[in-house]
């Protein structure tokens, strides 16, 4: 497991990877999910899920990536402390969404700057104390109780500064045509 | 039921209210509760949940609120129609968030400009046709399968310019002092 875990990260998952920290299979089953198709639609590469491996979710995703197209990479590690350090021994750099971190909107610009691939850090319950250690950033979308959902869609978001909103999914079954009211897509 | 719904409405839930159709009690807990923590945590006034008074829900919101300070309503209803005509009737205006509506950036300056009250609108289940003809603008936070917690996030940290992140909660027990990091909290 520790093995297949370390090969997702040496395998090229992509620039922009979301870490889903401590998810527990049925009771976060839901929000894990909305944090992949949040991940994705946004314009993150991939997610790895630490630490149970859900098949329920992946097939929710492998189905909506087969529908709305693109490339999105979806994997399991058991141990986050693998993930990150992993990743950070490969030159990227890790930021950690937490409320006790610093304001979004005064690191942006020095995490945009940089051009290191980004392992973005969401947690599920309690994250260790280890994890705001090993981050290269603890960065805070308000110091207030929300949600990771939210929280990572601010991120991504501000961090593609809003061009992720119109990208283009290749391969694509499904695609919307904007409506002012109602539904149109194509087919 | 009808009326005490009313009284939801004609009562001052403030500017920017979220309407969280569709909640179904056990399935969507979770979810809702990240929607309500999103609204208040990003600069709403409260919220509205259609269709279920889930005092679970309540319950969670109110002890944040408790916690961490600021004003924040939350409200049930039994009827989605009687809270967006209401709303709109009292010169409010509807936003509704779905990824079949206009790219949020192309209509965002037109939103922001309007100085009408917001009902802002999100979906759990499949979302009725007429909420597409009643709402006075369709939004789109990406024409992909996003989450709708994080196409509120994206929307009120849009609506608000970034100001939502820094908003002070007036009569918090616990304040965050933001650090590089570590958890740092007064008292």
């Amino acid at each position: 497991m520790e093995n297949k875990a370390a090969n997702w990260l040496v395998s090229d998952m992509g620039k922009i990877v979301v870490l889903r920290m401590g998810h527990r299979a049925v009771r976060d089953k839901r929000i894990t999910t909305h944090v992949a198709l949040t991940a994705r639609g946004l314009g993150a590469d991939g997610i790895l899920i630490c630490r149970v491996n859900d098949t329920k979710i992946t097939c929710s995703v492998d189905r909506v990536v087969e529908q709305w197209g693109g490339k999105f990479s979806i994997g399991f590690c058991p141990s986050w402390k693998t993930a990150i350090t992993q990743w950070l021994g490969r030159g990227g750099e890790v930021i950690h969404l937490t409320m006790y971190g610093l304001p979004l909107l005064e690191v942006l610009e020095q995490i945009r700057k940089s051009e290191k691939d980004k392992l973005v850090v969401v947690g599920a319950e309690k994250v260790p104390g280890e994890v705001y250690e090993l981050a290269t950033h603890n960065v805070s979308v308000s110091n207030q109780p929300i949600s990771e959902v939210s929280a990572l869609g601010v991120f991504l978001d501000r961090y593609f500064g809003g061009k992720e909103l119109s990208k283009e999914f290749e391969g694509h079954k499904i695609l919307i045509l904007p409506q002012k009211a109602g539904k149109k897509t194509i087919p």
